[in-house]
């Protein structure tokens, strides 16, 4: 799948359905992919390694683990043991909710500004998140709004801006698609969802539970989508 | 000097003449200031030890030194010793002039977002940053457009101010200060700028080299403010 070209992205890839597919969109685009994924204390540790698997098997040009410092993200469900993952939600109901305890402080912009700097580091002008504002869990940095609002400063922050050598582009080719259509998106791409993992309280196995809202989001997406998820469950 | 109040604010710590500055001012306003101070791969790593002592001095609350990878910030003459800190420049041709070899890509963008992440988990909505735009090094992420962009941003990447409970503010007040004004106004809080350091390119004892451009703006504030800088010279 892998294309040769000049024009170098930087990717956020977290191992799980919606970045894989951004990652195959990215390279169907001809981008030259420096994919990152980052080690941030969350307790789905198994998605750094899937997204090892993922960055090979779609051929990006080259793939980082990144570890940030614990201190930030802390107080959210997916970095403390102390906070119980929510399960069994009705998920049409989550999405249109509060904020869920799974969210996790600033935990977006962090990675984008990370990816910023990886960028301008590296000569590339594009960086792809594979956020999506419709089956999603209610993040606030998932939203159009704020995907905007963080190219506008990524282009007032950086020398290469500034100085004219080109704009910064924050690329979010999911976020107004339903997660039924990214999967048959990613399946036209021939993406292989079975080295994805999405859930957010896996077994010790790496087993996803089934439960918990990204779970249910994705079984959800793949039974729209008339597909069987190809990856375990538990039980 | 310490004041003890219920308003938390994150202080971005460099171990600077301008940070210290910065949290004397936080702390002057009555705000309980956690500092924070990034290990980021710089060439001038004993500003890191000078922040531990400004915190203690000036009356931080709290004081944490948090690890960047620094696959993020490569090609700066900060962080690359194959690239040689500029020396002996005309400060004011320096400060309209191209962008220099000292930038570190979109640096303060990442260490805003990072403290924003801390601030959110902490429940602080103020962010202090010492930042200025007058007798600077021609960095565009020092410059007033960008921290109110970054503002923004923040106040639609964070659920708690997408949820109502307070809007981010990201403070910097220094942002429209000469180099002189700083000074006086930190000797007015009693700030001990022996403690401080400034230098880009200190040798293995941590004397400051008084030929970078940092050097140059820090000695020429205090000229300018008719006191003589505490801190030690090579040669």
């Amino acid at each position: 799948m892998k294309r040769i070209c000049n024009k170098k992205a930087v990717v956020l890839l977290s191992g799980g359905l919606d970045s894989a597919t951004t990652l195959a969109i990215a390279v169907s685009e001809g981008y030259d992919c420096l994919a990152i994924t980052f080690r941030y204390g969350q307790r789905h540790g198994c998605e750094v390694e899937a997204a090892g698997r993922i960055a090979a098997d779609i051929g990006a040009a080259d793939h980082k683990v990144i570890d940030i410092a614990p201190v930030a993200f802390t107080g959210s469900a997916l970095t403390d043991s102390g906070i119980e993952v929510p399960k069994d939600r009705c998920i049409d109901d989550t999405v249109s909710a509060a904020i869920p305890v799974t969210y996790v402080p600033a935990r977006n912009i962090v990675f984008l500004s990370y990816a910023l700097a990886y960028a301008e580091a590296s000569g590339a002008f594009d960086i792809f998140i594979g956020v999506n504002a419709v089956d999603y869990s209610g993040y606030p940095d998932c939203r159009q709004e704020f995907i905007a609002a963080f190219e506008n400063a990524a282009n007032l922050a950086t020398a290469a801006a500034v100085s004219g050598r080109g704009r910064y582009r924050i690329h979010a080719p999911l976020i107004a698609m339903k997660k039924a259509q990214i999967i048959l998106r990613g399946i036209s791409l021939k993406v292989d969802y079975s080295k994805t993992r999405s859930c957010y309280d896996p077994d010790s196995e790496g087993r996803s539970c089934g439960r918990c809202d990204s779970c249910l989001l994705r079984l959800r997406g793949f039974a729209e989508a008339g597909l069987k998820d190809p990856i375990a469950y538990k039980k």
